[in-house]
């Protein structure tokens, strides 16, 4: 069973996952920093949950395999910070070796599908990936406005930075682009986001 | 948009199965206990890598909804030993009430559908089913194996008590399951679980 034997080296292998630490905080438990495996399954259900809010039909299988596989990268790579836009550039080479690396793991012709679907999400062109992406910008956005802005007041992010990196959201679902301009400007009114 | 507003409440409520803790240690972070939110991240990748080992062919997108829902009532039950077999009664009530207040959150109908999906993976009689619940069963033991033992050592388990809880991974698939059985001979040669 070479197959299987292949496939659960990189099942624990993507375990690191649970120690990749996002920017995020969690609303329990004092606020720990959230992780990227559990970031991923949150968005994930956030796909199932919203996908009536997508600007175009979607195959929701699709959008889901792509946010269970969008940050396994990070094993190798780390979490950059949305906002941190001059370690972005470095950032998509590392993760490029690092979907290079994990998804050689596999069987080839399951290596290369995976791959594909993680390119696809990358690219950000498909309506699946669009709306792909636009959970994941909106998840954080969520997460801090109830917990009272934190990782925005922690990194001193401003309303126009949350407006510029976050209005691609509106490409995948006009709606959630709507709620997430309500949010930035209850943020900006409440003091947790500055001008 | 009331739709939109409780699709998003139940999804910050969901944020919470974060904190939930379950018996399995992570093999990075020193260790730390896993929580249910990560684990259901763990679990569903896993299917969409292990597919070609269910005994049936298996819709894997149904596989996949079925795993990111099924830990989500363990916001109110909390999570049960696998191995606490009187614990396991009282827990199925638990668990029934947690998934009445959760779905009734949705939109109707939306409810309606997930609370179905989450019944059918507890009915274990789909073949999705049978080969979510397998995967969700072999899961730990991995994670058990690659750290000695971790969790068998710390709750006193024995060799029966493994067998017979996770016997039912046959009913979703046979190659799992003699996977199994060869790594709970092994954890047994290794004095990681006692006779």
């Amino acid at each position: 069973m070479k197959r299987l034997e292949q496939q659960l080296t990189l099942l624990m292998e993507l375990d690191k996952l649970k120690s990749v630490l996002r920017r995020t905080r969690i609303k329990s438990s004092a606020g720990r920093f959230e992780n990227s495996a559990e970031h991923s399954w949150h968005v994930a259900i956030m796909a199932l949950l919203l996908e009536e809010h997508a600007n175009e039909p979607v195959d929701i299988a699709v959008v889901v395999k792509m946010l269970l596989l969008h940050d396994m990268v990070e094993i190798d790579a780390g979490d950059t910070f949305v906002y941190d836009l001059a370690a972005s550039l470095e950032q998509e080479q590392k993760e490029l070796a690092a979907a290079n690396r994990l998804f050689a793991m596999l069987p080839q012709e399951q290596g290369d599908e995976l791959f594909s679907i993680w390119q696809e999400f990358e690219a950000a062109e498909s309506a699946e990936a669009k709306f792909a992406k636009a959970l994941d910008r909106l998840i954080p956005m969520l997460l801090n406005y109830h917990n009272q802005g934190q990782s925005w007041l922690e990194n001193d992010v401003s309303k126009e930075q949350v407006k510029k990196v976050n209005q691609k959201i509106e490409k995948g679902s006009q709606v959630l682009w709507d709620k997430a301009q309500s949010l930035i400007e209850e943020a900006v009114e409440n003091g947790w986001l500055k001008h």
